[in-house]
């Protein structure tokens, strides 16, 4: 693969969640997090953070089940789309051009080596908005509308991966990200890793599930701008009704502040703010942990629930709907009283 | 008066707003400010932040101009109730007793030395949600609707006065309130008086307006938990298309925190957090700043624009009009781009 | 007792904290806490927070071993120190008189039924700061000097006892004191009781622990201005190697943000900041909590590690030093990785 | 020039600034900003945050005048340098090789279209923290210390400049910058030009000043990771008694949040947080305001005082002078009280 993957791929476009729930899952996003259903059609919806450019973050599709439908990169130029999936069609992983989606053209779908769906893609709508969501500011694209948790976009997605090394090694050479935290494990496998195509500390994360045999969703993590907003959100989650499973609380790797709760379709959410940014364009900017050094250096000394390490969407099997938000007992497991 | 005046008033119960804008000014503190109607009748309108254990904090009341239209104090007991209105018949400020009005019994009505209408009850009825509203938690009165700012109570009154301290001695003697700040101008008249009936830095506060013959509302503030909420609310109103008169910045008295716009019925309203309490219980404990000195230690060194020192509400004339907030350019003249 | 308690108790005035470890102690609440040491003589050093008007709110006693030496609460008045003293008499907890101790005047001492320590007086010295830390307002009291968290004040004392019921109610009646939050068990016993002097939710709080025979200290909490400086506070004792035992996170009762570690001498220390204030002057005010009740509806659904519930400072037996700040494995309990 | 230019820079490396009053500035980013002092010699101290992995971002030199000294910029790889020296030397702004600097390599030296000095190096050392200051966690550099603001790192540099076009399409073509924000003018000038070489919305800013006749430095920025710790930055300067110019607000381009000081030295400074990422590859991204636009929809309607438009370091004159720091006469012309 050339050295100028870098640089490449500019963002995640969006990402299509599936939900046994579409009504309740809708309302999740739109009352509780505030975004705006920009589109709709038949089976999905489509929204939107205050702060997108494009048209929309979140296509959410009515599914049997929950989970990943499917995650879309935005190239940095029609030239880098080219340079991309040259590069995909020799992994072997490549499925070829569609037409596009609502919002953008012509994207090349691709699977990663867990199997699951992305896209990736150039020609773009730009969002335009209605009278009543119009900014005040040239520089803004929708004013807010200061409902609910009020996002600002779609920040990362999180994957609970049977083998995260080789996706890791995947979207590093196809595509031009850099991994700056790894978990190494004594077995020698990597339980967890850290992707970007920027200076962000993360946009695509990895973290093994050794039970699947399959890639799953871990979570999907959208962005407020303070921290202070984080914990808004838990009170809101809390009056609404909307199980807690971790957080207000600060991650180990690149210190974000995090939320984590289940939507009504089962997929776990992450209201997330804060960490930091890394210029440094060495090699040497990848922290590369021992797992055991991992788990003794917990940012606050905080750690997660059972169920951080054993649910994702969907579900593997009928034990693991016991413990969806319906019946959250894992997490009740850390209360003394 | 007796000794036993202090502890007689337990806060602020309530004010009446006049808004010549009714329905606009309901929009403004259901949407914006994210208080919850809670009842209605000819004329009215009452609305509640989420903390409120009394039934509403706010009623809004149509009129032909803008103003108080009366403030009413929750006396502590039965017993200090009756203490309260003994002294106050003893000033000649009273107006005699009345049957109540929504949510509370009966009240005895009186002047302030600039003619404002206050009111003392005791009686009242606590707050009971409606199930779409009820709390998760026992200690709580209200659940979060994650709407706009998303107030927690009514905090402060502010009154534009023609005679601070005859209004800040009537306080302290016929209701046993402590002044904490005081600015005393080089004429002998005092500027401000910061009045608190707890250990709240201010509760009620006399700013000195020479231009006036009768007492006027300068603003009404409205309680959220944290600074980073008044800056959330900053936003929410540049892009609702709100004037922002000042703010979000530091006061100087308590080191409050504070963001004045006008509401669309024309009234001064403060979103604010923050500052400190007073448990001191000595005379020492009030600040009186020479006007000069409190001139030249403004926190972080921020005045505010002219308009602060001359709107009020009702208007007093035609020029004020010109300044109301269709045509805020008061406050451009500190623009220097 | 009369009705007149109610009033007669300001504050809190100062704490006498009793540490193994007097310099490291000393180094943890001014370089980590970034209190000022006041004054110091034989076997005490004397801190105060930025915020205090009188000369410190805590007193580090060396000592063989951790916990409470005594607390020592301000009256509103010398007529109200009296009343005080009178009815503290007839209660058969009085002590009798002493002459006072660095920065205030005579005091009456008394024990609360658990036997810990207490005092009451009303002459003070008002703090006069030296001229590097003088403040640029009048209305302050100190300059901050931007050394670690800096916190403002003691803001309340945590016990653990044998007996909460009879503490709560000889506060009550004694002290003039008000419950705002009670958890009843089902055997009857209170678990939990959260006391205050003022319109703040807890000044004193009681918490049950059957396993002691004698009251001990559960902890002491300092007061930031807002929830970010906890969150601040959580780095700098991680930077520092201070073990954090619980937070950042927010309280069931009073809605308060919390942090927990132990300071160096093992004496438990939280950092807290938020919370609301309680203006309704009625016994409805007062949340009674079934136990099974507060237990499934904690805050953002978040618990203690067991800890919490077993440590308390003098140590109870050497059991309990294995699970002191050098061992902190009780809390790992929590962490699933 | 190539199109490879995007993506060469990495980041600003460090600026040196330059101070008639070498001690006096120094405790102004040693106690107040909170850096560490990593290196000295003849003249020059060496500064930096916390979170930098160079040994320092910010070099102070003792100068018979204020302003800058250099900026350098720190590029991608070996192959990124030589790319950008072969087409600085092609614009004729280039001034050669020197041997490198405390902390890293070989530097290729050139001048911005206003005479600035600038250098581009790659080779860097890491910074190894001294024992006290060993972070406890793997992706730390430094622990924090809770020493005074706790400045992060250096975020950008903003410049006066006679001529801010020229110098914008100097830094596009020849160091692959883009702009995301451009102020245009009536007259067909450029007023401010906002540059970044990532997805943050500035790092190099130029600002109009029609007096100068060369370029001036306006301020550096020095970033905190939240919006309170600007505001907590305001109270500390404020006790410590340096003159606050402007802030704590909200920027209007990328509506990050500022706080301008003078350094003892006479150089602005800013504390800043906060503001949004711009991940759109596409030249849509950049806003053009006409300046009529900018100035009325300035965020929270807030404007600078006079001083902002004027002040720059070296000082222009003598009338200058008198503005600063010691006579920050300036910015009391927007109090009204």
């Amino acid at each position: 693969m050339s050295d100028g993957a870098r640089g490449d791929v500019a963002h995640i476009g969006h990402v299509e969640l599936l939900t046994p729930e579409l009504e309740r899952s809708a309302w999740f996003f739109s009352d509780l997090l505030g975004m705006e259903e920009e589109s709709r059609d038949a089976g999905s919806r489509y929204f939107r953070g205050f702060g997108d450019y494009e048209r929309y973050c979140l296509k959410l599709t009515e599914s049997e089940t929950s989970g990943l439908g499917h995650l879309a990169l935005r190239a940095s130029s029609q030239a880098a789309l080219e340079r991309r999936v040259a590069d995909l069609e020799r992994t072997g992983q490549g499925l070829g051009w569609n037409d596009g989606d609502v919002g953008h053209g012509p994207a090349y779908a691709f699977r990663d080596p867990d199997g699951r769906h992305f896209e990736i893609y150039y020609e773009t709508e730009r969002y335009k908005p209605p009278t009543d969501l119009a900014p005040p500011m040239l520089n803004q694209h929708q004013r807010r509308t200061g409902r609910g948790v009020g996002v600002r976009r779609l920040e990362h997605a999180n994957f609970a991966s049977p083998d995260v090394r080789a996706c890791r090694l995947f979207f590093e050479r196809a595509l031009g990200y850099r991994s700056l935290e790894i978990i190494e494990q004594e077995d020698g496998a990597e339980f967890g890793a850290w992707l970007s195509a920027t200076i962000q500390g993360h946009e695509l994360i990895y973290l093994r599930e050794q039970a699947a045999t399959f890639g799953r969703l871990h979570h999907l993590a959208f962005w407020v701008d303070t921290r202070e907003e984080v914990l808004r959100a838990a009170d809101l989650f809390q009056d609404a009704g909307i199980f807690i499973e971790a957080g207000p609380a600060k991650h180990t790797p690149i210190h974000s502040f995090y939320l984590y709760v289940y939507e009504p379709g089962g997929n776990r959410i992450e209201v997330t703010s804060g960490g930091y940014l890394i210029f440094d364009p060495d090699p040497e900017a990848t922290t590369v942990w021992p797992d055991a050094t991992y788990r003794t250096s917990r940012a606050w000394g905080r750690g997660f629930p059972p169920s951080f390490d054993t649910y994702g969407t969907p579900p593997l099997d009928q034990r693991e709907l016991a413990d969806s938000p319906t019946a959250p007992a894992a997490s009740r497991r850390e209360e003394s009283r």
